[in-house]
């Protein structure tokens, strides 16, 4: 195999985390590909600051310029709907494989994306837009190729996770839960996002239209954040040994799929009852397989880009020549 | 794509399991891999036996007249190295892709196995050797793919995993809590590979073989089954918050893996005190990604069946075309 060109749409902490992991993993990546992986240009907001890249790499704030360029695949980096959909549609014109980490995108324009990506025979990955290091797209894509998925529960925002262990442990109140999470970096300066449920429900959309592989319909998806939670009821509830959990429900009957994101009380029995702090945790119920539980960092820079880096080495690991009669 | 025709070796619990999930689930899988699924023919130690399969399948002892068929893959669900190792080298050298559910055979022949089919430029799959339905191959595959694993902690013998609980819920001794699990069909009426290690020590071969890409010393790997446990141990141990746990342990330093298989004592805090009865539970650490866990059904017939079904689907499975430069 040749090199494998890769264009980055972002320079934040995703997308700087995915440029440092090519370059200091590139003899492990060499051999997994048989090649090497060049990054070749860098879609950056502001292109007047100087970025620490070698001279050799495009930094531009153009998409045309990027795409001008020989490239295989887009990684998406960038946050919001807007512009990044309309960038990856103009990469996959051109044949670009196209990896996101971009959730809020990805849940409104997932389902249009990968049709496009269909027709125009390339790749889509995105495992990063789901409970960051943890792989449950990957796990949930191939358990539905044997197996219906009946039940899928989980914890998919480490931030409010965090808020509410906090709540419990220390017995403070929400908002001093959260500063605390935002002096660690784990919350934003606007927290709305997590804290409402926004994040969650972009993640719970997502993972509805992997599992059922139909378009969910939003007005149909029930969705409160952690807010309405009083802190005197989550210590007083553990006191019982049940403990608050902002919780992403997906129940598949008959092929339609009913989302709720909420916060519920989780006994000791209760699966995701240990999920602690910014962890996610997801428990899969299949027709054959039972029930898989599957638990790990569900943020952060490192593997946040690990599982980007891994989706790419996915697309074009050399793969035995398949013999079929 | 054309159809996928299969080769069973072994018509038990696993065989028959697989045979019966690609009947039921020929149209979901024909989606799948725009294509069907044949299983042509069916490797059995009594030929004289009636099997409930089609008069088109061919049923025989004779590896030969199997490999004589157009076969694209050989599922391997025979237990044991020999035949079994034999067999697949054969298959190899005709140009088969190869699956297989065969523990002690791949910790014995594993290596070999992937050098052979790498020099043939056929897959080898074998998801269902380690920990039933948990995807556990298949997420360190990837993890490796970028980041370096650098710590395996593991339960993966569900039988000796549910006697533990048994003993200390019940407060009942080894032999009997055995018993019970013969009588649910957990365990072998021969169970010496279950309790006294050999089924994990089988299992965390192949781990540390994937993990490390090398041939492990199986001399240097210290293994104890559960035996030596005594029951008043596990009880009063439980009162102070220990659980007795059958461990696999999988440490990376420099390349090198050592290995140990033995009963621990854990505490609430370790993430595998809560894997309970028959289930498996695998903690992976790497470099980038932290601390994933994974958690479900160790073995059973449809579990196993599925992941080797999985594996089927990952090897024809209909991808894009890759466009490199």
């Amino acid at each position: 195999m040749g090199s494998v060109n890769v264009a980055l749409l972002g320079f934040g902490t995703v997308g700087s985390g995915v440029y440092e992991l090519i370059e200091r993993e590139q003899k492990r990546l060499s051999e997994s590909l048989s090649g090497s992986i060049n990054i070749v240009a860098v879609l950056v907001k502001d292109d007047s600051i100087k970025r620490n890249v070698p001279n050799d790499v495009l930094v531009t704030s153009n998409i045309d310029d990027i795409l001008a360029q020989p490239v295989d695949v887009v990684v998406d980096a960038i946050v919001g709907v807007e512009p990044a959909f309309t960038y990856l549609c103009k990469a996959i014109d051109q044949g670009c494989h196209i990896i996101t980490a971009n959730k809020e995108m990805f849940a409104y324009k997932g389902f249009e994306l990968k049709e496009k990506a269909k027709e125009h025979r390339v790749a889509v990955h995105y495992e990063a837009t789901v409970a960051g290091g943890v792989p449950v797209i990957r796990t949930i894509s191939q358990l539905i190729s044997v197996n219906k998925v009946v039940h899928v529960e989980a914890i998919l925002n480490g931030t409010s996770n965090y808020i509410l262990s906090e709540m419990r442990n220390k017995q403070i109140d929400l908002n001093t839960a959260l500063q605390g999470a935002q002096q660690l970096g784990y919350a934003e300066a606007d927290p709305t996002n997590d804290i409402e449920g926004f994040d969650a429900f972009y993640k719970a959309v997502i993972l509805a239209e992997l599992v059922t592989e139909e378009r969910v319909n939003f007005n149909r998806v029930f969705r409160h954040g952690i807010t309405a939670l009083k802190q005197e009821d989550v210590v007083n509830q553990s006191l019982k040994g049940h403990r608050a959990k902002h919780i992403v429900t997906l129940t598949i009957e008959q092929g339609e799929v009913n989302v709720t994101v909420e916060p519920r009380w989780v006994t000791t029995e209760h699966p995701l009852y240990d999920v602690e702090g910014v962890n996610n945790g997801v428990l899969i119920t299949s027709q054959y397989n039972g029930q898989l539980k599957l638990e790990g960092p569900g943020a952060g820079k490192l593997p946040t880009a690990s599982v980007v880096v891994e989706d790419l080495v996915h697309i074009f690991r050399h793969e035995p020549k398949i013999v079929v009669n």
